[in-house]
């Protein structure tokens, strides 16, 4: 099926759908703030709804004990391959408010580019698939291959309810590969397929001392303070030379050879350009690796918020009688979350004052991932780049944490396709979120030619009609 | 002049008291917090038509480029001793307020305390002088000495503008002695005269990374973190055994003899009741010292508040772009402010890590003080304490720091008597603070008792009542 009236519908509606993106991007779908669920949920029903206007059977909107999984398929192509597409429609909250040149939940256009909070990660790119699905619907009234989409709402907070509900849907999930967008490009003209991707273990860390704050003129310098103390904590984190000073916890890194090495060198970016996307003048972190690897094959720690005392204008004398801090980890092959975790909680016991208590929460546990580069689905994106973007893509590891990636491959057994079209200059996880929209333009393109191209994958998996979902208590979406 | 009359007065007038002070303390005088500046400006109009109705004269409210001084005297005993007597009416802010079992300005009765935010730093004991001086006028119609108050409303953010004031009034300010009741007693039954108080000196200390946050996936392990950076400054302003390591700091720290530590030793608080004070089960701090010396004759710097990245519910994957940290420096003779800020920001900018910036600000310097213990307008306190409390007090050093108690002592050339009222269970800059009334009946009564015992102060100062203040732009309170 050649995919050019498709291509031409998406070229004519270029309009609607940006519009269309603008009310998915109004609902502030915050996953991390529990004062936000109702807001997650209109999110879902508007998606869910969008969905089955594009022309998609079976829309569901299944519950979870957290937030709601969004499902829609098309399997009327018997004896085809099926791609499982993934996204998330869940974003990170908008604030530091004041921070943003326009508020975050009201979707502005600049130039070329769609601001709001999740215009990139995820609804940007999620909807780029969602718009080359209509685009065939609309015009040759099917698929090339048979897809089945599920769009989560949790992706920002740790998943913590997709592994399972993804294992107790192991034969109706069943596909040929996955496809997900949530990851960048390196410039505009200059495509990436991220082939790696690195775990995640968050942790929040509170010290304790008095019960109540102290006057510090009546007992500073004779009672300790959990501030003082949990930053001496921190500093114990991290040994002099940028390295995580937690004991044991480089013990299964995996050393990668020269050839991989070379490979990166030639493929990713210079510690120039990640330097010009952080904005920032010199690196920082473990001595004998690159900024790129740094951030991809080498584990990290960071302090991601603290707070503790006095906070507002102005002074206030105290001692406090408490200090919290959120800390994430990366994780890399062969590293395993559940040791990490045992490692970093004998660590804090070792290195806690005797004048303060300290608690450890952990959560949010994610494997890292790796996709073989050769794969014939990864391939096939590689060629669909080209019709889409005009360009080879590079392939990349990938700094952050996709949790779904890790549980495709092990559950399912098949590779997740991880086709990025946000741009480092994105501002994702930052005010000023944006998406370049000739970026979702050309996304739709390629996504139109990936299912195209995916006619031809191997390993064809045969659907079977009656296997259905679990979903006990799911919503039907009609129209 | 016996103070029968005025003691029975004031007990026969017990119930009133309570009123007026709850009245006082509705107010919320939050200096620190610049929102609050309508309150501190009715709070002094109220504390000025108080003074006027108790009695005294030349009721005046001074503006400053801060907030206003209330000032009124009694000058009709020429020849005899004149009192300046000092409080101050702003207070600490309220929060956190969910903390509170009453809320901090709603004054709640509670057994016999009485609970509000500055119910006993300062207000409460402020207004103890208040009420004998009003006991006095509504009796005999006048005072035993003369007497001026200076009531200001700055002393919790360092005083910044009463130096001035009071150097552009040394004429109109002369006194034979300054009284101040800001300090605490040991016990109900255990009173106390502070003869010591450490300087103080403030500094917010402020990293910063990247223009704006980043993710956390993308850069963590490459981008240095403020946040990390800031908590590796900070344990690096102690070394392991409790010691401020900022080089030079302690050069200018006086070395007390034997026979001062046995004083000290003999009269102040054992390491046991400082930590029950505190509510702590163990010490922390310099060796070489036992608690009390740690608060009082040795200096100490404090992280008061702290604040950076993700704070909210949930988790925030980032590299924030900046943090700070609010400190605070207490000092001890022979330190000088302006040598410590000095060392401060030397050692600042030599540990800040290459890959951050740091800014530091600095404000509130406070020198050092100390009373002489056998002056005799402090053994008339002792005096007064033993008719009013009917137990001798004990002389403590203070681990606090009253700007004024300097200024007296250099621009005034008086000493200071600090005269505390409050209690160490009183919670003063923290949640649920709170004033012992019985102390409060108390105090008014070895207020009384003071007032008598001035008389014979030796080294009387003439009144000169052509000296009027400067006060340009002050109202004058009439009723």
């Amino acid at each position: 099926m050649h995919p050019a009236r498709a291509l031409s519908y998406a070229r004519a509606h270029r309009g609607k759908f940006v519009t269309e993106l603008k009310s998915f991007l109004h609902f502030p779908s915050v996953s991390s703030q529990p004062e936000r669920s109702g807001d997650i949920r209109k999110c879902a029903d508007w998606l869910a709804q969008h969905l089955k206007g594009a022309g998609l059977d079976r829309v569901r909107i299944i519950p979870t004990a957290g937030n709601p999984i969004v499902y829609a398929s098309w399997l009327r192509a018997p004896g085809r391959p099926t791609l499982l597409i993934y996204g998330h429609y869940d974003v990170l909250p908008g604030e530091p408010l004041s921070e943003w040149h326009t508020p975050p939940f009201t979707p502005t256009l600049k130039n070329d580019n769609l601001h709001a909070r999740g215009a990139s990660d995820d609804k940007g790119q999620l909807f780029s698939h969602v718009k080359a699905l209509e685009s065939y619907l609309k015009t040759t009234r099917s698929l090339p291959v048979n897809v089945k989409c599920i769009f989560e709402g949790e992706e920002e907070i740790g998943s913590p309810h997709l592994t399972s509900f993804i294992a107790r849907n192991k034969r109706a999930l069943r596909a040929d590969a996955a496809l997900i967008s949530d990851t960048r490009m390196l410039a505009p003209d200059r495509p990436a397929i991220s082939y790696a991707q690195r775990g995640g273990l968050r942790a929040e860390l509170a010290v304790k001392g008095p019960p109540h704050d102290l006057h510090s003129g009546n007992f500073g310098g004779a009672v300790h303070n959990p501030l003082q103390a949990l930053c001496e904590m921190i500093a114990r984190l991290h040994d002099p030379h940028g390295r995580v000073a937690i004991p044991g916890f480089y013990d299964d890194v995996r050393r990668w050879d020269g050839q991989e090495r070379a490979f990166m060198e030639r493929t990713g970016p210079t510690d120039e350009q990640i330097l010009q996307d952080a904005k920032v003048e010199r690196g920082w972190g473990e001595s004998g690796f690159n900024l790129y690897e740094r951030t991809t094959i080498r584990p990290a720690l960071t302090v991601n918020g603290m707070a503790g005392g006095h906070q507002g204008p102005g002074a206030k004398s105290i001692i406090p009688a408490q200090a919290i801090a959120k800390l994430s980890f990366r994780l890399v092959p062969d590293q395993d979350p559940r040791k990490v975790a045992r490692l970093f909680r004998e660590h804090i016991k070792r290195i806690t004052p005797p004048a303060v208590r300290s608690s450890v929460r952990m959560f949010s546990a994610i494997e890292p991932a790796l996709v073989d580069r050769n794969h014939p689905a990864v391939r096939a994106a590689a060629l669909a780049y080209q019709r889409g973007f005009g360009a080879s893509p590079v392939f990349l590891r990938s700094g952050g944490s996709i949790p779904v990636v890790n549980t495709f491959q092990k559950i399912l057994g098949i590779p997740a396709v991880l086709m990025g079209f946000g741009l480092p200059e994105d501002h994702i996880h930052s005010p000023n979120e944006n998406f370049h929209l000739p970026n979702f333009y050309n996304a739709i393109a390629t996504s139109i030619w990936y299912l195209a191209m995916a006619v031809k994958l191997r390993g064809v998996q045969r659907v079977d009609e009656r296997t259905e979902l679990t979903l006990p208590r799911a919503r039907v979406i009609t129209r």
